[in-house]
C-alpha cells in the first residue's frame, strides 16, 4: 500500500466542499475557504493546502468560528475600505472587498484593505497573486497567535507574522513572495512533529527559553524571528499595522481570546494595493520592462525567484494530480464522511 | 593624545555648514543635509553622522550633484506626492514634498512621496521618525548600488536597500527601526575598513563568489542580504517599489549609472504614511494604547525596542556632546579648510 494518494483538482474541491459542508458553514465560506485550500494544495504548499482543513474544522468543532458570517463592508476614508468579516473565515471577507479596494486604488494611486475579526487560516499569497494578475502591486500581512519570540527575549510575543508581496509581470506569473517573519511556519513545526522528524536549529526555544530541535518542546516554547533583530522589527510593524492601526487584536490578545482551545488566530489583515499607472503616468510600460531586468539579473546567475518553485509544482500538479500523505487522505475521507477503504469518494468526487 | 575628539552639537552644525558651504552648495541644501548629518550623529549612527560627509564632499567634487538642484513637486494622483529632487541630495526634496503628503495622507487615509532622481547618503530614520511624531505611522525604502547578491547567487544585484518604519507613541520617543536589507550596511564595512578589523562571517562574498570576512575584498565582492531567502525577497520588493513603481532606477542601473566614480547612489525614495485616525475614527486612543501592550510585552521580557539605543545615546550627547575619531576630526577640518592643530575650530565654532 503506497503512504501517497494523488487526487484530480476537481476531486480535491469536492472534498473540501464536502468536508466543509457537513460541518454547518455556509456555502459561501466553503466555498471561499476551499478555493484557496486548493490553490495552496496545487502549489505544493503543503502546510497550507488540504491539511489545513483539519484545523478549520476543528475551528468549527469548538465553536469559535461564525458558520453564517456575512461580511460588511465600510467605506473608511477615500484610500481604505474597511471589511468585518463577522467572525467567519478570511476568505470570504476577503472577496467582499476585493473589488471595492480595486477600485480606490485605481483613482487614489494606493489603498488599504482592512480586514477586521476574521479567522485566518491560509497562505497570504493568494490574496496579493490576484492583485498582480489585475496589474496592481499589493503587500499584505497578518498577525496571528503569539507563538514567537523577540530578538533578545524568550517570550511568545509575536504571530507568526506572515508578509507578502506581489508584483505584476504582463504575460507571465507575477513576482510573489510570501513569507512568514518567524524562522518557519508553524505548520511545518506540526508536519515535524506528525512524522516525528526533528526541527532545524535556530528556529525555535523550549518553554524554558533554551533552544530546542524537539518539534513538541517547540509548539510548548517559542518559536524564534527569522533574521534576528531584523525580522524582530518587522513581525512588530505586521504586528501594529494588522493590529492597532486597524483596530484589530496583537496576537497576544488573539491568543489570550483563544483560551486554549486551539482555534484558527481570530483578528485583522491588512493588504496594501498600488496603481502602478497612477505613479507612472505615461511610463507604465518602461517601468515594467525596467523591473524585468532585476528578475533577469537574479534568474540569470542561477538564483531562483521566491515564487518559481510554487509555479512550477502549479503546472505539474494540474497536470498530474495532487499527491497528499494517505494518512492526511484518510483522515479527510474521515471528516467527509466517507470510508477509507471502501472506494466511495473516488465514485463521488 | 586622545584618538577622540569631543564637539558640542552647535560646533558639529557649523563644521557641517561650513564644509558643505565650501564646495558651492546651495544654502537650502546645505542645511538639509546637515540636519540629517548631525542628527544621525547625535544618535550615535556612526556610519551615517560626521563621516557622510566625506562621501557628500566626494560626490559634490566629482561633479555629480546639482548644487543648486531645485525640487519639483507635482500631484500624481489623490494619495501620491511625486518630488523631483533635480539631481540634488534627497534632504532637500524631502522638506520640500513631505507636507503635502501628510495633508494627503490624513484626508485619504494614507498616500505616498515618491521622491524622484536623489542623491542619497542618509540613514532613513530621520525621514520616518518626524512623521510618528505626527501621530503618523510610516514606511521609506530606497534601493542604492547594487552591491548585494540574492540568496542562491554571487553576483550584485540588490543595493543594500534599506527599510524604516515609525509607529507613533504619544508622550513618547515613537517606535522606530530603520535597517538594510543587507546584512550589514556598507558603511560598517568602509569603518571596518578604517580600522583594518575584519568583518563578521555571513555578511559578505568576494569577487570570485566565495565567503570572505575581508573588509577590502568583500566591498570588491557582493554583499549578502540578512536573513536568506527571506532577507532577498525583501530587498527585491525594495527595488520594486522604490525603483520601477516611482519610474525610477534600480541599484543595478544605479551603480552602472555612476561609472566607479564612487559617487552616492542616484535614485528614487519611497515614503509611505499612514493616518490611523482615519483607520480607526473614532478608536484611536484605545488602538494606541493596545500598541503599547505589545512595547511591554517586549521590554517586559528583557528585549529591547530596535530605536532604544539610538534614544539613549541622544540624550546622552546632546547633554555630553558627540565624540569621534580624532582622524576622522581631522580629516572634517581639513575640508572645512581649518587648520587641524590650530585651534582655530573651536574659535570659529
Amino acid at each position: 500500500m503506497s503512504d501517497t494518494v494523488t487526487i484530480t483538482v476537481a476531486e480535491a474541491i469536492n472534498l473540501s466542499m464536502t468536508i466543509l459542508r457537513r460541518t454547518g458553514l455556509s456555502e459561501a465560506q466553503c466555498d471561499a475557504v476551499s478555493d484557496v485550500v486548493v490553490r495552496t494544495q496545487i502549489d505544493d504548499c503543503h502546510s497550507h493546502g488540504l491539511y489545513r482543513l483539519l484545523g478549520c474544522v476543528h475551528s468549527i468543532a469548538v465553536g469559535r468560528i461564525n458558520k453564517t458570517a456575512e461580511p460588511k463592508l465600510s467605506d473608511m476614508a477615500p484610500g481604505i475600505v474597511r471589511v468585518d468579516a463577522d467572525h467567519g473565515f478570511s476568505s470570504l471577507a476577503y472577496r467582499a472587498g476585493i473589488d471595492a479596494v480595486v477600485a480606490k486604488a485605481r483613482v487614489q494611486g494606493l489603498a488599504a484593505l482592512a480586514i477586521n475579526n476574521c479567522y485566518h487560516f491560509s497562505a497570504l499569497w493568494p490574496e496579493v497573486e490576484p492583485l498582480a494578475d489585475q496589474g496592481l502591486a499589493a503587500i499584505a500581512l497578518t498577525p496571528s497567535h503569539s507563538w514567537v519570540a523577540p530578538a533578545g527575549g524568550t517570550q511568545p510575543v509575536f504571530g507568526t507574522n506572515p508578509f507578502a508581496f506581489a508584483w505584476p509581470r504582463p504575460g507571465q506569473h507575477p513576482f510573489v513572495f510570501d513569507f512568514a517573519t518567524s524562522a518557519t511556519a508553524r505548520g511545518e513545526i506540526e508536519l515535524h512533529r506528525r512524522a516525528g522528524k526533528p526541527i532545524a536549529d535556530g528556529l525555535a526555544l523550549d518553554d524554558k527559553g533554551s533552544p530546542t530541535t524537539d518539534p513538541t518542546e517547540a509548539l510548548k516554547g517559542a518559536m524564534l524571528t527569522f533574521g534576528g533583530h531584523k525580522g524582530s522589527a518587522l513581525s512588530t510593524m505586521v504586528e501594529l499595522l494588522a493590529g492597532p492601526l486597524i483596530g484589530d487584536m496583537l496576537s497576544i490578545e488573539s491568543k489570550a481570546d483563544d483560551a486554549q482551545i486551539g482555534a484558527s488566530p481570530l483578528h485583522g489583515e491588512l493588504i496594501l494595493v498600488f496603481d502602478p499607472e497612477s505613479f507612472l503616468a505615461g511610463a507604465l510600460g518602461e517601468n515594467l520592462a525596467r523591473a524585468e531586468l532585476l528578475f533577469d539579473a537574479i534568474t540569470g546567475q542561477g538564483a531562483r525567484l521566491p515564487s518559481q518553485r510554487r509555479y512550477e509544482a502549479r503546472e505539474r500538479n494540474q497536470r498530474g494530480g495532487l499527491t497528499i500523505p494517505a494518512a492526511l487522505f484518510g483522515e479527510l475521507l474521515e471528516l467527509a464522511g466517507l470510508a477509507p477503504a471502501s472506494g466511495t469518494f473516488r465514485q463521488t468526487a
